[in-house]
């Protein structure tokens, strides 16, 4: 008897960048999408079924901290709650304690690390030193990193240091000969620490100040310098996250003058407003802040009109204690939780704005996978791309920060209770079924690294 | 024993508008595209192997005219060459004689012909009488017409008039309304009729004098024109061809303004200069006519900044008696035929500036499909998708215009003698062959009448 | 005793362009300002004292029809009236009965019978004839002539042609070579005349008819075609009345390109609604006609916004027989009395917004003047220009018709019964009054020509 | 005997910013013009005759430093050249030794010195402490400062400080409310002190490196951010010396967005190159640095598009001693002797590309003193206006540095023994020669302090 051609078809409808295919099936051979089709399906060894619900790419989440508070620990909780959330590609952020990803080898000892223990497929991000570093730009590249981060703001000055300018413009010259992007962390550390100082000295330690001490801003005059430094060096520069739409009406600016210029927003600011922030506390508290209802709208107009370069979570999964408000905003650690809650949030934005479910594949997909070097690999439902699938299920759910798959002290969540019209029925990974609606099935060990597929800058269109 | 879920498949290159998969093939179902995939192929009563080749979708020529000088019974040949050419898809101008297509009457009577007649698929346009005709434009929407075409410059008052701009003003109202494009043939008539008497007055009537009196400001002045009417009325204004890059410039500058505006290339302004008009003579003679080497590149920059609708051949099969040039080369009629040559051409031309075969699927069909509201039922190898393919051999060929498969009077080309990198190896309409690289397979009456699938207007994007 | 060294010194306010001296003084020397000054004046023979009136300089009206209804014969009226109106340099339209201003000839039989007849100084406009007529431009630069008027519209074929586009083309290309502006009646003949036509088969002859029958659009249409053939031949090119901002706008857009383009304002257009239409009949019709006070108010948005390049009258006095309304608002002629209402109607509608005099000396004066080729001999209260003064007395007036200075049949205004908030109490035309508030001191004959001082193209600026 | 209404006339030809009146005459009448004419002059208590001399307004050096290096002693010497240059009013910056200007009563008190030594007239910019500070600025402004300085760079804490972004955010909002312009020392400190410690630790301490270490990027970094907080503040925020044509460029491009941006040139930019610096040494270094030949070309294009507020000096008479190269190019002070080279050597730039000595009245002294709120009292030939004149006899000169009219140790100038084209042949001020082309006759205390005249913004126009 013939061997069926595929191991494998996964029925549903196929939400594609610019249409859904009712009725469609994905024939997987291997861990690869080798057919994709309407109507009856090709034979194949294993039938999964999910007619009459939603197949899309599985995400590309292309800004995440797994190891930002835990180390490298954190990347298999993480990982999990990326497999029961529908994303199947972490694109993490290299500012791991207790040692951030500024060279080859620790670049290669994460890559490690991940293979031994991520639930999904990961790419990874290099950074540098606070001084000196540049160097060790062609090493990570040549090790596979997907793109660099770097911050114009310091955390701290060895996990997540704020790099000057001459160091700034020397990395981007360095980048620019390994034509990767560089992302950068945007908010003008002098305005942020004197009013924050001021702030607390006036006794102010609400949680509005957290919005109040990280006025738009600082987050523009950032913009603007690592733009002038991007037409200076022909580097692909990014704004690792914009919460303001000047953002990206800037990055137009700059191209428009020649510059390689982009800037990515994350799901929050396409939903939460400052009285989110006052309302959840620490647990609203993110860098840059949410802003007003006014500028959430400009966010969507700008995500229509096309000039936002993707949608992302960045991630940043602190132990609830650390998350805590007792009475100071400014103690807290900055970040949310987002990776389990970012395909039914991003589905059900969509829904009440009356969008369809094609800009998640478009924006929380393809368009990532592009811009990190990882499409056609990763990010598409397409033939040839590795068979990483997310299934949506329609229909009137809440979301429980319990059931976050997580270690027990990450599973909270600023959408705790929040209606949602889409559940992750199943995720796949290179044609697996590492999620199942209930159970997340893949071990630690199941995902890979991912390295950078080709070294050609994307900066828009489809 | 098991029926095999399709009913052939045809494998090759497969050539997407953003990406090339060797070793595909395409499942086709019916008349339409229900699978593509990589690799081995799923089971299918036929297997058509163009292994090694490229396959296209099959080429959607938005602008020709089938029954311009030879009525309909034109439409047969011009189908029949298309077949050859790997164009599944004409969308046929409505200045037919004795009467051009405007109303809906006349409309359903051509539907008729084109279903007896064509080879090929083939969407129409409409257009309106000299005077009066406004008020048909619903019922030839109605009808299924996917467009409209005017012109602000008369060939002849019934086939071909000029519409005067009060005239042109009301029927913008109306196209509105149907959400329906209107091309405009774009040269100022009192500039062209002038300068020609002043040519014919100084006794110059060599073929250089064809350029000289339709100067690229005939074309500017017309754009101009068309664009500001359509800046008052809403209406999609498309101009028929620009051989201008000055003409898209416009398009961008009234878009930008809030107007619907586009404008296509035909192919013969992406190669032919008016070195090409006085070798040619009347065989060269087309309107607008060819323009500078300098002029071409614009053209082609304007193409690679995404700022041309689509490429077209507004093909015109006069027969070859009134294309003789005998002394004045105002006799001859305007017009080249381009579909037997457009896929070999545009292949070559892309190859030999290093660039992709992925733009002809753009540019070449699915785009012109968008424009014309035929999308996605033409112009994409998608899932869904009508099986209209294209297959190119690559290689050393020649373009003998004797090997045109139209009446042989029609047997002309401008390309005639040209090296050609690539030929049609073969064709297929809704999953048939009508082209084997040697033979027409089709019959007349093969081909079939597309409606208008939507009243969306595309104004560009992918 | 040592002789004066001033004929005359002028006392009173001085309105500059950019600020107002008060208790200022004009020193006269033969027919030139020798000096200005404030407080005490330099000794003089005579002492014209206006202290605490406004000094401004004497109005440049750039566009204006003495001779359009009553031959060469209406320069004496015509100028008489400007004389009352302290408008002391008419540039006079070259559209005269029965012979326009079409060569050198004609040109120079004018200049002698302006010489003979004319209350003030007179430059002049050339145009061309219908057909032919581009052979004359260079004659009629040599002669003086200080612009070109043509029309896109034809009110009649022998006095004011249209001139189609083929002819215009080649007489851009002709005037460039001269340096002069080529101001252009801007009106799509094709819009108006089918408009009027529908109306008058409508039996809608009523007075709102005469705007509907020339909407903005037939304006903006005219706009863009002689524009388009600015940037082809490098001529300059001016709307000789703007109706709508939009002109300017388009002006502006063409300059950027690199065009040399420009638009004026009429007075009317400053003040005046489709309402003034309705309710002046006949008296206030004009072409372009009146629009909405929304339109109004873009036209001073533009004109603070420096996007005008002057304002003027388009006086053009009709016998008051063949302004009546019969029942039919198409019959009467198009055009209105200005030149004597001029002054108080500008100063007023400057005052009613709260803008200041001196906008006044810049747009009525000065900026006219510059466009023209004849600043600085006219148009400034400056050292070395002619003395030509008008002297405004501050207060509450009414305009009264009746006392227009022309003619009785011109002795009718739209603005009749208009309060006004000053009125011209003196007018000085090269130092000699010839308007002391109730009577005209000049003869015919005390106005001179004044040919083209240069050929330098003015585009704005101060 | 009837006393002469003027006190003086001053003949001459006088350059007006947009006409040279030859024959012409300047009557004072006390310290004011009180008129002006052509010709026969009115009669005088005393006659000035300069016939057939250039008259100019007075300059009015926006921007120069008196007592940056040798505290407030240096006006005296410094306002002594100025005399000598045909600088009659001097715009001081604050940054003096030991005390800054940095409240009212340190303003105050310079005020004094001023009065009691200055041999011109002298407006004062007002700046703030490093810290704090901000709640001076209503102080300074009522004390008439005329507008405000800050920097981005520090040359001296207290002297001459950075001040970071909150600071001058805050300083921002403090100076909008005042309606003053605020300059700004536009160097990115960050760039500039690693490039510095880099070519040092290099061992680089040539000449060329003062202009290698101070990249232009360090100038547009630093106007990027004072530009996004000017657009934030609504504050005038001018660039208080551009060497590069983008500073301009950007001012423009916020403008277009609401932003009150404008920049200056110093006249140095406008011809000095690096090879110059090379050249000079010590001499020779200024901050900005000098740039190259196509930048001051770009520097000139901007000039004549009128682009650029004003031009100045920067004058900063460091003792001889401490501009001495000695090996370490980092270790003179930066800054130029200017004040007695401006205008000959406006002049003979003009000259040498044959534009008009208007632009000198023009971007010399009208714009510097309407950006500076002093017209019309200062800077120009008007009715009116303070009696500033300043008399150049054209010729062929040679600037020598040891003519200087300052201590001995301040006469050295970087054009020392340039060729120039004219010489200062007398200056007035307020109606008196204070140089006669050989000797100061001014006293110390002959100038006064000049506060600002009004709180309107300039940005620019004539």
């Amino acid at each position: 008897m013939t061997p069926a051609p595929f191991d494998r078809v996964v029925l549903g409808d196929l939400v594609l960048p610019d249409a859904v295919l009712p009725g469609g099936w994905v024939a997987v051979r291997g861990e690869v999408i080798a057919g994709l089709g309407q109507g009856v399906p090709p034979p194949a060894e294993d039938i999964a079924d999910h007619s009459g619900k939603l197949v899309l790419p599985g995400l590309v989440d292309g800004h995440m901290h797994t190891s930002s508070s835990t180390g490298w620990a954190g990347i298999e909780g993480a990982s999990m709650s990326a497999a029961a959330g529908g994303v199947t590609t972490c694109v993490d952020m290299p500012y791991d304690v207790p040692r951030p990803v500024t060279d080859a080898g620790i670049f290669r000892e994460k890559v490690a690390v991940v293979e031994a223990t991520s639930h999904v497929d990961m790419a990874l991000y290099g950074t540098i030193t606070k001084e000196g570093g540049v160097d060790a730009i062609a090493g990570l590249a040549e090790a596979g990193a997907c793109s660099f981060k770097l911050s114009t703001y310091e955390y701290d000055a060895v996990r997540f240091p704020r790099i000057d300018h001459p160091t700034m413009l020397a990395a981007f010259r360095e980048i620019a000969k390994t034509g990767l992007m560089c992302a950068i962390h945007n908010e003008d550390q002098e305005l942020v620490l004197r009013l924050t100082a001021e702030a607390k000295a006036a006794g102010r330690c609400d949680p509005i100040m957290h919005a109040r001490t990280r006025p738009p801003l600082a987050e523009s005059m950032a913009d603007l310098e690592i733009f002038e430094m991007a037409l200076e060096t022909g580097c692909h520069v990014h704004i690792a996250h914009s919460s303001i739409a000047r953002g990206f009406e800037l990055a137009e600016v700059f191209r428009r003058s020649g510059a390689r210029t982009s800037g990515e927003a994350c799901i929050q600011y396409l939903c939460m407003t400052e009285e989110d922030l006052v309302r959840l506390e620490g647990f609203g508290k993110c860098n840059p802040p949410f802003r007003t209802a006014a500028e959430v709208e400009r966010m969507w107009t700008a995500l229509e009109a096309g000039k936002i370069a993707y949608v992302s979570t960045d991630h940043a999964p602190w132990p609830r204690e650390r998350k805590l408000y007792r009475g100071d905003i400014f103690a807290p650690g900055a970040g949310l939780t987002g990776l389990q809650s970012f395909a039914p949030l991003f589905y059900t934005l969509l829904a009440e704005r009356g969008l369809p479910p094609t800009l998640m594949a478009l924006y929380g997909a393809e368009r990532p996978a592009r811009f990190h070097g990882l499409f056609p690999k990763k990010g598409a439902i397409r033939v040839g791309c590795d068979a990483d699938l997310m299934v949506l299920e329609r229909g009137d759910f809440t979301f429980d920060a319990r059931d976050i798959r997580d270690r027990e002290d990450a599973r909270w969540s600023p959408y705790d209770g929040r209606a949602m019209k889409a559940r992750v029925a199943a995720t796949y990974l290179r044609g697996t079924c590492i999620w199942d609606g209930r159970d997340v099935l893949a071990k630690p060990g199941t995902g890979r690294f991912v390295p950078r597929q080709h070294r050609d800058t994307h900066l828009g269109g489809a």
